[in-house]
């Protein structure tokens, strides 16, 4: 995908997954040549091996490191193991120690907005501590990169963050309005569909897992109250109709807001761009399968 | 998938949706020309709009009643509203009425076998009995078409039953063996992953749920018991180490037998055949994103 945006010209880049396969460290130090791609470490050997690729492109890689900030996901523990990953970036040839990144992923649910802040302090204190921790030691903390769409209102105003990785926040979702309470944006990405199958209490639709996808959160119809989803299987989805209601008709079409936007647009080889009820442009999702 | 099917050259397939949209209905009577390919039907509606786009294409579309035998999803209830939709086919120009189709959904989870074989011939009876009954009356039942992988050993096996609509088999997966008890099939479809980050107790590989899928089942690695699934996010796969165990190091591959190779096959554009250790041939998944 990076290659992709390159290629696309897109310049500066954060690949927000360490690497580690020999051929793709090469594929990355080889971009250097193109773009800025900044990559993450979350360990010292990871660090030599992107060193040694970086050496042997003679390219210098910009580097953040991982940090663990609470989610236990990947990333170094706050403090001296974050020291020590970055002072091996500063000294290992072929790597530019720039700063850290850190994903507050695990206080994205809490609510009420204040419970949310809190944690969320608490999660971006540890990186603002650390990255003063590296400075007091001469390493480089320019940039301090966190958030995402379900945080980026919090994220974004806190002194000393310099990036956001908010993505989803462009097309919003449902796991985003109801599970991360993000009240700030509207829905951009629905799928229509068809009723290709209808009985007194029962409405099927030609989108499933397959086109809707379901794994954070389930659609929902947008701007209608008559459908309650019963199930998905893998190109059926089964609503029932709302007691007392019609439902829509055999045919008939129906527009989905999706659970959440990253579990659907992985799945469609194109967009089609709406506006005011008109399309005007197709979107080929040319980074659609590349994952190697 | 159809279209796509015909162009390389098979010849007899059956859709098993209702197709109802005008412009899919035209697309499929044209395919006609082509090969056979039978559409379902599953109200009198639906008959007369395909037997009109079959009668404007000059073309016969062959047709089975999509007959609901228990899992309450799509298809008419059988007997007498079967009979209706049949003898509106049978009598609509353009259509010629093969028989039934039905799928026993609802008994795939069914345990013991011989719980799940009395349940599956329930469901088989009600297809059954209502092919006998548009015999009596004169209409085409020479079709009977039911099952999926989770019940392929009985209803294969089911006196006139004439045809198994089985596919996921050709891969197996752990709905398969674990939730449907299916013993007979090897796991054929796997992942391979890659650690990317690594702690004492926690290890994260580079496919989520874009590579993996898990709607229906988790995945699970294949021939090792050291590591316990804790979660998938979009690119991450989080396990556990099990205790006492040392679990794979950084950079080590780690191969997946996927939860429900439905949900995992429409994510990728190519499979990689493997025989005895040797890659033999690269299949190009064609038919990935043909969802209009």
């Amino acid at each position: 995908e990076a290659e992709l945006m390159v290629a696309h010209g897109i310049d500066d880049i954060l690949l927000a997954n360490q690497i580690v396969d020999p051929k793709k460290l090469q594929r990355l130090a080889r971009l250097q040549r193109c773009a800025r791609v900044v990559a993450i470490v979350d360990c010292e050997e990871a660090a030599v091996d992107l060193g040694a690729a970086a050496a042997a492109e003679e390219v210098a890689v910009p580097v953040l490191v991982d940090i663990d900030i609470g989610m236990h996901r990947t990333g170094t523990p706050p403090g001296k193991p974050t020291l020590a990953v970055a002072r091996t970036i500063a000294e290992t040839p072929g790597l530019q120690l720039e700063g850290l990144m850190g994903y507050e992923g695990h206080i994205l649910g809490l609510h009420p907005p204040d419970e949310k802040g809190a944690a969320c302090g608490i999660a971006l204190d540890m990186l603002l501590e650390t990255a003063d921790l590296l400075r007091s030691q001469g390493l480089e903390s320019a940039t301090i990169s966190a958030g995402g769409t379900g945080s980026f209102a919090i994220t974004a105003a806190y002194p000393g963050i310099t990036e956001v990785q908010a993505g989803g926040g462009i097309f919003m979702d449902l796991l985003y309005r109801d599970a991360f309470h993000v009240e700030e944006l509207d829905f951009a990405l629905t799928v229509v569909a068809t009723v290709t199958s209808r009985r007194a209490e029962r409405v099927v639709l030609d989108a499933g897992f397959k086109t809707l996808s379901a794994y954070h959160h389930p659609p929902h119809p947008l701007c209608r109250d008559d459908l309650v989803l019963d199930y998905l299987s893998a190109e059926h989805g089964v609503f029932r109709v709302a007691p007392g209601r019609e439902g829509p008709k055999l045919k008939e079409r129906v527009e989905l807001v999706v659970g959440y936007s990253d579990s659907t647009t992985f799945l469609h080889d194109r967009l089609v761009g709406v506006r005011n009820g008109c399309v005007e442009r197709v979107f080929d999702v040319l980074g659609r399968g590349l994952v190697t």
